[in-house]
């Protein structure tokens, strides 16, 4: 049985196996992990002084994997050693990430400086933040320098990458319609960086200046720092090193100027109301047990299921 | 104040404004809204056997607001009255909705059998679940026969819409690269209907074919019923009654076939499931109170948040 000890000694030792099976742990939500997490809580504080944790968002297509592939490469001949959690678009049915290995095959794989984990996104708990907190907790607490945090998809996702992440690259494409410029307002607002992918496509100077009009009119929560647009060609690795470039200089930034220790200290804030609320359904299930079973029999007869939660949810608390 | 009962009198009356209001309640988590949903449970669950809810979602840029366009005007033909609840990403900072109004403007605004809501997904609660389902069961209520929800993006939304929708469209389109088919592959099981939008553009039979053989290489959970590939110009109002025959198709499947029903069934649990989930937050949220903000600021100032929600949980339960 892998366990705490095994864990914290494994973690502090960089072995891979114990990386790999304390991320299997978060998964599995062993009860020991919030016991690890608390051991580490110090130590934790100070790998993410020294370590950057980098989100990726943006539509599916518009070359994520392909922009974390050239970062890794980038941060792993500077001599650093990157960790990278890509999260998949859950089945419903099979729980499982369909994307799986594809990503882990591209290259790195013989590399131990590199470790790569998929994640499934639970539909239950709320999104990636649950696991994805963790296991960034785990990369950090295995001393990589830097961690790359993709997420597919728009809405949700992205939202809760703004939580684990300090730093925030958004990547678009051109040629994806006009409409994508609306829809994807929501997640502008979270972008530390944005990277216009596949610029040697026709509409990227568009893109670009599209983008930095919108960005004048909105209202940016650090004015002092509009975010850089920048152009890349991931495939080719053009636009990266520019890219590596904004991010250190946004880390500096984050702990630098006041503005960035305030946006530091509402990332820990969201980050721990998310953690509050996963362990309060969670503490709420583990009390319930079989009764959520039972429950559901009845909604699935036609009982009222207010009423049915009502009832299980008054036996619970104080 | 707009209360319970105005709430009940106006919905039976088929009212716009007591719509507007009790969605907005919905919205605003007015302690009341259970209480409602439990008093009409049953004329819910014969609203629901006489109406259809239809989930519509795929990436950013398929055309799905064109889609539900064209649904509404086919249904509104056959003298039905639509419901339509768009989702939008959310702004972390704002909260709001940003697409917000743009929708209401197509041109129903001024047709009273049509009524149109957006919202936000709130981020803490999960995705667009709770308002969502709630919003759902306010139109069912106020009789709509067409409740059409419109979901952005891939990911949690997609799974969530599974719960709330008697029937699931995902709209794809031709020209959005190879990758853009593994990445939905998660989406693709919840898909009772698929519409190949844009179906003019080059490359709309390749997404056709590729999507057929993948159909029959994925365990699908209704074997009996292959989900249908229709192929659409939603702004020509091209393939949009087809589509509206494989909705009816599948509906009728839905409350004829066993598998149907159990179906069914399994939807009601994971409402039911997603419901008990989103009340446990918010009655726990209730409970630590003003206690959340100041573990906020204790976790802002170097505090371990694990240590600091076991000892919040820690005071709750019995």
């Amino acid at each position: 049985m892998f366990d705490l000890g095994q864990a914290k000694a494994g973690l502090a030792a960089r072995d891979t196996r114990a990386i790999a099976k304390t991320l299997r742990a978060v998964d599995d939500r062993e009860p020991w992990i919030a016991a690890l997490f608390s051991d580490l809580h110090g130590k934790l504080a100070e790998h993410r002084q020294k370590a950057h944790v980098i989100g990726i968002t943006g539509s599916p297509g518009a070359g994520k994997s392909t922009v974390v592939d050239a970062l890794i490469a980038h941060y792993r001949a500077l001599g650093q050693r990157v960790g990278v959690i890509a999260v998949d678009p859950t089945s419903p049915f099979t729980g499982g990430a369909i994307l799986g290995d594809r990503i882990r095959m591209r290259g790195h794989s013989l590399d131990d400086g590199v470790f790569i984990r998929s994640l499934a996104t639970r539909g239950a708990l709320g999104g990636l933040s649950k696991s994805a907190s963790d296991s960034v907790n785990v990369m950090l607490a295995a001393g990589f320098d830097v961690v790359l945090l993709e997420t597919v998809g728009v809405g949700q996702d992205e939202v809760d990458v703004f939580k684990v992440a300090q730093s925030v690259v958004v990547v678009l494409t051109p040629g994806m319609g006009d409409d994508i410029q609306a829809i994807k307002a929501g997640i502008l607002e979270i972008a530390d960086v944005y990277l216009v992918n596949k610029a040697d496509r026709e509409g990227a100077h568009k893109v670009v200046s599209d983008l930095k009009s919108m960005l004048t009119l909105m209202p940016h929560p650090d004015e002092q720092q509009l975010p850089p647009v920048i152009e890349a060609v991931a495939t080719e690795k053009k636009g990266i090193d520019t890219l590596a470039a904004a991010l250190a200089q946004h880390l500096a930034y984050l702990r630098g100027a006041e503005a960035g220790k305030k946006r530091e200290e509402r990332r820990l804030i969201a980050a721990f109301l998310q953690l509050f609320r996963n362990e309060a359904v969670w503490q709420v299930e583990q009390r319930v047990g079989g009764g959520l079973d039972a429950a559901s029999l009845r909604v699935a007869r036609g009982e009222d299921p207010y009423r049915v939660t009502a009832e299980m949810l008054a036996t619970l608390f104080r």
